[in-house]
């Protein structure tokens, strides 16, 4: 059996959901923790969008993390930990014709970075 | 806004799909590399299963950690870290009267621990 | 050439502060991120040190992650992430008859949390 | 108190050795488990390598992750999770004038990633 014959159950629509979801949370419990500061993010930001391109489906990944939690979290410190607020990140997954971009952005309202996908 | 007003775009399987999914991929990436032997294999598992139950959606999770690769990894030395192969998992999320289980094991055709819907 | 081949450069002390320090980054690395509520608290502190104690020369670990950070940033969400804040934790390792007590935890003078040997 | 009066009781050679190992146990299970492929490789070696010389002490960092390794578990796929057989690593800390290689490689004998400290 290939790959494609576990995924015969989901439509395409689902599928990009599914593999934008799984790269999401990986990214998210991979990355969170890594030493980090304002000398370092570029670096930090471009491994995270090599390594999750990997995934399948993955057409498109947008990195950035929160210049101001950096920022004031090294104010007296060299560096900090990624935590999961720091995170602005949309993946585009497409299966055949159908693209999903899933984002992962700290919601106010919520106190919490939230994983959705785009409208 | 409320957290459900950010998922208006996503019927109750895709959502159900959605949260499966980034709880799989946040699984592998927070457990993988974890120091594990055949007498920590249960305390393990148990970790795995409560701290991912708390995740949005998520109303069951099954996970074993594939035996005969801790014993074989642990043949000559004391422990060995948990690798993706070694996870066995189910993890069922319901959204209102939809359920759908996620999956993750080690398929022999593809050489690889495959995440998928379980039909 | 056996594991003790790769330390006849270190004295007991030397090793145990090693090792014991080996142990304190893993721990920290592997386990930040997790997610954590008063509920699952225990099931995971129980894991965590299960997994640690199988490290090499690791005789004793105790970890306590913070109840009231835990329950604060509870209060608007089901559950939160382990962040190194919440770590307080001691690593006993030892070396033939030497013994080193290594610690991690929040000081409030650093904005930071520590890790270090106990006197 | 300042970070170094929680260091009064090791001198420098300790707490060299003490700053490497923190150092390598982060490394090892921060980026255990992150895809990769040759094409990857350099920038995840990179983001490790800048990430790592954030840590106290540290005053150099070389990383190379096993071509072999890689180049073999991704003959029949596009990506692999990086292993801790994959870690070839050297990291120097420096405490005034006295300066610790922490090292961590594959040893065959022991079937085993082995953190050591370099003669």
């Amino acid at each position: 059996m290939s790959m494609d014959d576990y995924f015969t159950n989901l439509n395409d629509r689902e599928r990009a959901i599914f593999e934008g979801a799984v790269s999401m949370g990986a990214l998210y419990h991979q990355f969170v923790g890594t030493p980090v500061n304002m000398d370092t993010k570029k670096s930090l930001e471009d491994a995270i969008k090599s390594s999750i391109k990997l995934q399948p489906a993955v057409v498109d990944v947008c990195v950035n993390l929160d210049e101001k939690l950096i920022a004031d979290a090294t104010k007296r410190s060299s560096y900090t930990s990624v935590t999961g607020d720091m995170f602005n990140v949309e993946i585009t997954t497409k299966i055949n014709d159908t693209s999903i971009i899933t984002c992962i952005k700290y919601i106010e309202d919520l106190d919490y970075p939230l994983m959705f996908v785009k409208e």
